[in-house]
């Protein structure tokens, strides 16, 4: 597979911990990747960081570019967001006549800080069910990437961990579980987009887990294929 | 650790899958096991069963007794529910007297038939709430085993699956724990009561999963003591 044939990548929010573990492990899979952020300065510095880490780890050659968020989404096939849901709304908002047609990668989850140890799911359901709702039908939201700890993500090492990804359009999760592939990981088909509920409310429980073991939790599916 | 010293435990719901997979368990393990069920015909019909099937695996003496579930919850110490969601609320409202100050694990999953593959958590947020709000503060509800195939807790095998373990008091919490590992798993305290909403949701997920993998999935947790 050649870089010609890889859909175009944009992070909206790509300045945070996940964008920035997201950046890396797509960048490194040889994706072009646009990291967004609210300001051309913040975006500037990321890419910036991006390649250093990139130099640091022998990686060559590397596609990568820095835009506001809403020419991000315009330039980019396939578009993620990973901003605080505080910010999900008005993100999307503002992007929105840039997605359609397009499949829009929900990392949100709704935490409400200061008790992010405690599963509070907003009125919508969930996250993922928002953004679709507030999006319309032409825009194929695909929920992923709730449960891997953004700093194992920014590492270049093996991750422990699956994604559950969710959606109504099959075609959109296979897209976007070829996506979780590259970053290093197996992806599953979990259900229409308001089964993203299941993967917000686990967010929370990984909190409490990884304060008791200080650690950064994960989950791996297990008993495949044994019936 | 003699007989004496651990508690007695009821199982109302006893004869459904989940129900007999737990007592299966338990009673291997040396517990005294109470199969409650809504007539002491079905109850009668489990035990007969239990002990027939710890015969076979050459278990010689186990401590199984049936009984009505009001009677069931009135004889033990800890109380597990493995009843349907939709009979949740009517078997608690009968056996809450019966309850104060003890343990009851909730291991309901609110499943809204046909779609169960759907999340549909309910307005109390999670069976394992509404389960607390209706009893009180004087009984310790503790949610657990949403994610572990019935199947698989039937069979006398090793369980590649862990379990989430919600509930307000930590004590309570842990006491589950120790019952998770005697049926032969790992238990995790996943934070208050209203985090079971997480376990609840995902086991729509695992039905999308088992679905497409023809199996019995549950997860483990991973990435402990990685820090």
């Amino acid at each position: 597979m050649t870089t010609d044939s890889l859909p175009v990548l944009a992070i909206l929010g790509g300045t945070g911990d996940l964008g920035t573990g997201l950046a890396r492990r797509w960048a490194q899979a040889g994706y072009q990747v646009i990291i967004g952020s609210r300001t051309q300065e913040k975006a500037d510095a990321a890419v910036t960081d991006l390649k250093e880490v990139m130099a640091e780890r022998g990686v060559a050659e590397i596609s990568v570019s820095a835009e506001e968020n809403l020419a991000a989404a315009e330039a980019a096939d396939i578009v993620a967001i990973t901003v605080p849901f505080s910010h999900q709304a008005s993100t999307l908002e503002l992007v929105k006549p840039a997605l359609q047609g397009k499949i829009l990668i929900d990392v949100t989850v709704p935490l409400v800080p200061p008790k992010v140890a405690r599963v509070q799911l907003p009125e919508g359901g969930s996250a993922g069910q928002i953004a679709q709702d507030l999006l319309g039908e032409e825009v194929m939201v695909v929920s992923a990437f709730q449960n891997v700890a953004a700093a194992h993500l920014q590492e270049g090492s093996n991750l422990d961990c699956d994604v559950l990804v969710c959606g109504n359009k099959k075609a959109a999760r296979e897209q976007v579980i070829t996506l979780v592939e590259a970053a290093g990981m197996r992806g599953f088909h979990a259900g229409m987009i308001n089964n993203a509920a299941a993967a917000e409310a686990l967010t929370s429980v990984l909190i409490v887990i990884n304060k008791q073991y200080s650690c950064h939790a994960g989950i791996r599916i297990t008993g495949l294929g044994d019936d």
